[in-house]
């Protein structure tokens, strides 16, 4: 049999290490697909010379583009078999990702839980993305329900691991200086400082998804979810279409956060997120934000946790959300969790 | 409020200048992508090497792209609250631009005019479009209807600019050595001197446009017009579904005429354009020009004034027009007044 | 007449050569298109330190990627008047094309055949194509039947030439060293010694295909056949719908056999193929390989001579195949046979 088939529940082992296939050179290339597909503005990424102000050589590569390539590579070996995507864990972003690197993953199998029904179990890996020098570039813990080969087969003990809520901001290493950040160039006043806990931000703009789109998005990252490309065979399935890439709805909704978090340049961690519902090509995306949180950082930075919730077909001035049980409603499809730098007043 | 809300009327002053956000790095991911969407095959932006013969260091941007990518900065600070583009004048192409150069732009505001509803006005505005050296590589005034935020609100005076009808050809520089154009390699043999003022040229294909390649190509210049991207908001709107970016309209007219302008390499101005009547996905785009003028340039260099009219839906055999009394029919889209440079017969 | 109208049967004479127009500069741009497009994952041409490994100096631009850009800049001259593109043959890959490289292409009339209809006639070439320092990077024949102008022409003398059933493997020249080949970093521990003559294997995978991603492949190859593009026409015409660029499902194809061919990271030449039904934008692409022959190269490369089906709408476990006739049931559309190169075992 020489056509992959994915690892199924049973063959999973803690402590189990998996060195994933295709490593990828990124370029200006891909940063370019990366604006054409989602419109991000977000200065540091769009223009060198803004990065050179910041102290960087050039603008890096969109933290996502650098998040959706490691994780597409995990997926031949952790999710061909997978349920769902249930959640992402302690993703932290450690050294900037310029056009011209090379990138690869490697994941580590940390939990294992079958689930009571012994068809699926939950397999949490932690993934780390490396460049082309070895340096980790980043890590992240994801957690997704995989389906068993066989019901009867005998697997690991359970084993859940202890995540961190968030992720520290004591571990951001920025390596900008901020003290030259043009607010004019990134098209907003607003700084650091004058976001208050708590606060909620109505992104206003929408964005309609085709799936010429999501599918170039999600082989781009060289992700192989067969859901996303296969109308024949989703057509006769749970939803009779293809599911976009929960990644390409993550880009959306952070494109969308440009609105009202411009000078939100850079992405520092993800501390949690979940898809909470599906999208299809022909729903539109909204976005709203929430500040959960703020910590000063070094030099004239500081970071903020945000909340980042996204719906379908439904815009956002009323900030839909889950109701008191922890429910959410049908139109809202990602509530994701994540630390972002912006400059700080001095 | 953090949320961009951009100008009303009643915010424009004149003379008032307006530096836009979001400086943009273009690579040669962004000529790809130029390439992938429109089909271009002028030899001056499609091979280095015949850059190289006509005495440039390699292949410049598509002169398009760059209005593109100039134009799309300014949405958020002037166009935002806009009922309609109106017009464009006094476009010049003032510096070849190259994969790696980073554009930005300010706009002065060069005319007002409230309109006699009260409702809206006419704002004009003069963009330059500046390198990261701070060279200018493109000047154009465009002229766009603005609605007020109150209609009680106080305006400031009438005042509209006076606009060359044409750009002069003496200003043109092409910087470019047409001594060894290779027209074998441009794929046409008719020089400058084989156009007559008046002559049509139908250019016979026609192109279908896709949701996701307006949406892409628009993405692309990071051109936040809200109309093109949110089918949930249009869906409701005037035409029931997006409308597409006037500029994608021109490039797409642009590519189409290299079907009988294969040696019109470059842009040097544009003296004027209007989008006559929306387009949308699925409809069908065929065009036609018209040399409206003739220009000797220096070295081996020739202009031709163009007139290119572009419609949906309706080949152009009979060359479709407006009528006597300046009508437009409802499948003419674009009629755009430009001058290219071409190779001059020694 | 400034419009391309294209050569018509009577138009061409045996012998004679054909300068294409519009050399084309490719780049990463290029790359990270053709990766969006089609998914590719060969390693190869993915990372930059995969190919270094293999004694490159970077990523080389995948094979197909070249010979649709070179088959683009025939289509004016050869095929614009073509009723069907019948085959092609003898095949090389015989240097290969970085990011950077500007290609151009050259067709000689290798043969001549008109059909006893008259109306039609096929049309023999052999085009090479061309990097800017003069080398010859590919080398293919494909034959076409082309209408005539006038039913009544007189018409040159039938040639038909004779063409190599398969390109020979003596004439491969791979320029790498397989010795650190890494399989791992490819994702498939199969090595050339583990296939087997007549071995059949199914992909699996399906790729639904929208209109957008095949017309901006086939605009990105600078590919001008009136076919793909114009829904106006085709709508009226044939099949009411845009054909799809053939080379289209070749490149689909190619990338869907990634499944179960992951270390044939490099086409060392075309034998043969055929468009034998047409596809069209909604349908999936499935894809099924054969091994016909097995030959030991230099170093530790060995080549496969695979044929490569592809299907749509129907998924490939029974290997959808001619019959004893020859005879193609309507969904398989593809019937292509191709060296590969893969790593040996020591």
């Amino acid at each position: 049999m020489k056509t992959a088939t994915g690892n199924f529940f049973e063959d999973f082992r803690l402590g189990q290490k998996l060195t994933h296939a295709t490593p990828r050179t990124l370029t200006t290339g891909d940063a370019a697909l990366y604006t054409a597909l989602y419109g991000a503005r977000f200065a540091l990424q769009s223009a060198d010379s803004f990065a050179k102000q910041l102290g960087l050589p050039r603008s890096p590569l969109d933290d996502l583009l650098v998040f959706h390539t490691v994780f597409g590579k995990t997926v031949p070996d952790i999710s061909l078999n997978a349920v769902a995507n249930l959640g992402y864990a302690e993703g932290k972003f450690l050294k900037p990702v310029y056009p011209g690197a090379t990138l690869n993953a490697v994941s580590e199998v940390i939990g294992l839980k079958e689930n009571s029904n012994k068809q699926t179990g939950v397999v949490y890996v932690r993934t780390e993305g490396f460049d082309e020098t070895g340096d980790k570039v980043l890590s992240y813990v994801r957690w997704v329900m995989v389906r068993k080969r066989d019901v009867n087969a005998v697997v690991a003990e359970s084993s859940v691991p202890k995540l961190a809520n968030a992720v520290s901001p004591d571990a951001f290493v920025s390596g900008m200086d901020f003290s030259k950040f043009d607010t004019a160039a990134c098209g907003s006043a607003h700084l650091w400082d004058d976001y208050a806990a708590s606060e909620k931000i109505d992104h206003v703009d929408g964005m309609t998804v085709e799936e010429a789109e999501h599918m170039m998005a999600t082989r781009l990252y060289q992700n192989t979810a067969r859901v996303h490309f296969n109308q024949y065979t989703e057509g006769k399935g749970r939803f009779g279409k293809r599911l976009i890439y929960g990644g390409h709805v993550i880009s959306i909704a952070r494109a969308l956060s440009f609105n009202g978090l411009a000078n939100a340049v850079k992405i520092a961690a993800i501390n949690g997120g979940r898809h909470v519902n599906p999208l299809f090509a022909g729903d539109t995306v909204f976005a709203w934000s929430q500040v959960l949180e703020k910590a000063e950082m070094a030099g004239n930075c500081g970071a903020l946790r945000l909340r980042l919730v996204a719906t379908k077909n439904l815009p956002c001035a009323d900030f839909p959300d889950k109701d008191s049980e922890g429910q959410y409603p049908d139109n809202v499809i990602l509530d994701f969790d994540y630390w972002a730098v912006l400059p700080r007043r001095i």
